[in-house]
């Protein structure tokens, strides 16, 4: 089986996910997969990072997941693959390093990190349904063309499409 | 000659920082040397790293570089200790885990990367005159026990003072 | 998809591989597959990583290269998945780590760097086709139930599938 | 204080040291100070780590600790600088990374990892006492101007001040 390969990292809260974010993440998962694209998340069985992974493996897609520690006890049960690295938080660098492009479903420290990793890098970055804190902040440190604030997933999927190689 | 240690990382932008940043890293450097606490930085030869650097060295201090390459070539030329890890962005990760605080002079992403990294780790964390929309972000996803507005070098380090174990 | 999975990770020189190296890495891609396995490994284009990658995909099964790199432009074009890790010579750590046991094929110092890690993490590690003097090195640093000696590919799979939980 | 410094690396066994390797190691420390350079180890209160800071530090040296884990609980107590880097064992990549040089006293499967990098990474590398498997391996694997076997710490240093740059 040969993946030549779109690879989007899908980032957000674990156990402090919203509804929505859950909801966002989900169906994040599933349009990556229709797509034929490889979803890349934290692999954590939590909040976005569990339900992106839902949504793309229900789609038959592929899910990745990228942990910290250095076992899979803790993965998301239905992930593709799950990659124990053993690096601690060194791992979100590794997450976003991997990615074609980033798109964030709720927002708290880690995801923060991952986001800026990711504008750090120049890779197409979404924010869905950022709050107005979020999206002001991240606007003064990225440009317009790298960074695209989405009403929705399916609004996400279409500007990454236009914006990875 | 044994350190035993409070280790203060100070983070900002390289390139692109401003006179305020550099005259407050600059500072920042040069308080935490008298505090004789250990400077820990991005270690490039730019913006506020170098400024800190030579703030702290300046007072008779220790700065310790986390450089992202191989080699020390593009190193701060003062620093004490200038150690390339090799690890590329991951490397912002390990500066944020060594310190016991941080400190941000300005803001670009990567600079977002390693607050929200400090955040995620519960480390106490102090904005130095930061825009209100870096203020405002960042106050959505931490706790204000951990997180410390400051309009100058000098509360910044006070708040740290009083925060670290 | 989904992958319960046993990962193996297979490590052997790149550009320095030799003949044998080569088959015993096509063999052991295959043979890796053919067990339902998931192969690990170093994903570069070049010597067993490729060797190793195009017997596991030849028999449909799934490959995934960590890489040291930021991009996928020196990936094995046939890789199921390639992860630009970005963390340069720490990426064996990774590759380790992921893995449920290692074999390696041929040596160099990168490949040695990988062997010892398995064997600090206690992971089944098996050398196939060792020298002499790698195989007298190894066996005084490891425990006879952890470190195997095989002859060849189908060998070294057996014991890994006696070894693995 | 400005250390433009040569720095080097000192790896060996924790629990497993024996009394030659820390002697050695000792001696080692010592002489690294002693010549102005500053010594990297792997940071914890055990074995070499622990011994070869104590002879940097008791001559007034600086001793480098790069800790696998994320905070300084178990590293050596009179470490100059201990860095928490969170990384586990991919740890072992960011002290050889940071060196100019490698010293190994004694053999266990995480200091071969650290050999191995070293030698990948094209470093000077000196074996002090090695057994005949560990010199007759790493021999195979090394050109004989970048590995050096020495008979004692002495002599270690010595080659290593002729090959840094």
């Amino acid at each position: 089986m040969h993946l030549a390969g779109t690879y989007i990292g899908v980032v957000g809260p674990g156990d402090g996910a919203s509804a929505d974010d859950i909801a966002d993440a989900t169906q994040l998962g599933r349009l990556i997969a229709e797509r034929g694209w490889v979803l890349l998340c934290g692999g954590r069985a939590a909040g976005v990072m569990a339900a992106a992974t839902r949504g793309a493996v229900e789609a038959d897609g592929i899910a990745i997941g990228i942990l910290p520690g250095t076992d899979r006890r803790d993965a998301a049960p239905n992930l593709t693959i799950a990659l124990a690295t053993g690096l601690g938080e060194a791992r979100n660098a590794v997450l976003v390093s991997a990615a074609d492009a980033v798109i964030a479903c709720g927002m708290n420290p880690g995801t923060a990190s991952e986001v800026a990793l990711a504008l750090r890098a120049g890779k197409p970055m979404v924010l869905v349904r950022p709050t107005p804190e979020t999206s002001r902040f991240f606007a003064t440190v990225a440009s317009a063309d790298t960074l695209h604030m989405a009403d929705d997933a399916a609004s996400a999927i279409t500007w990454v499409s236009d914006h990875v190689r």
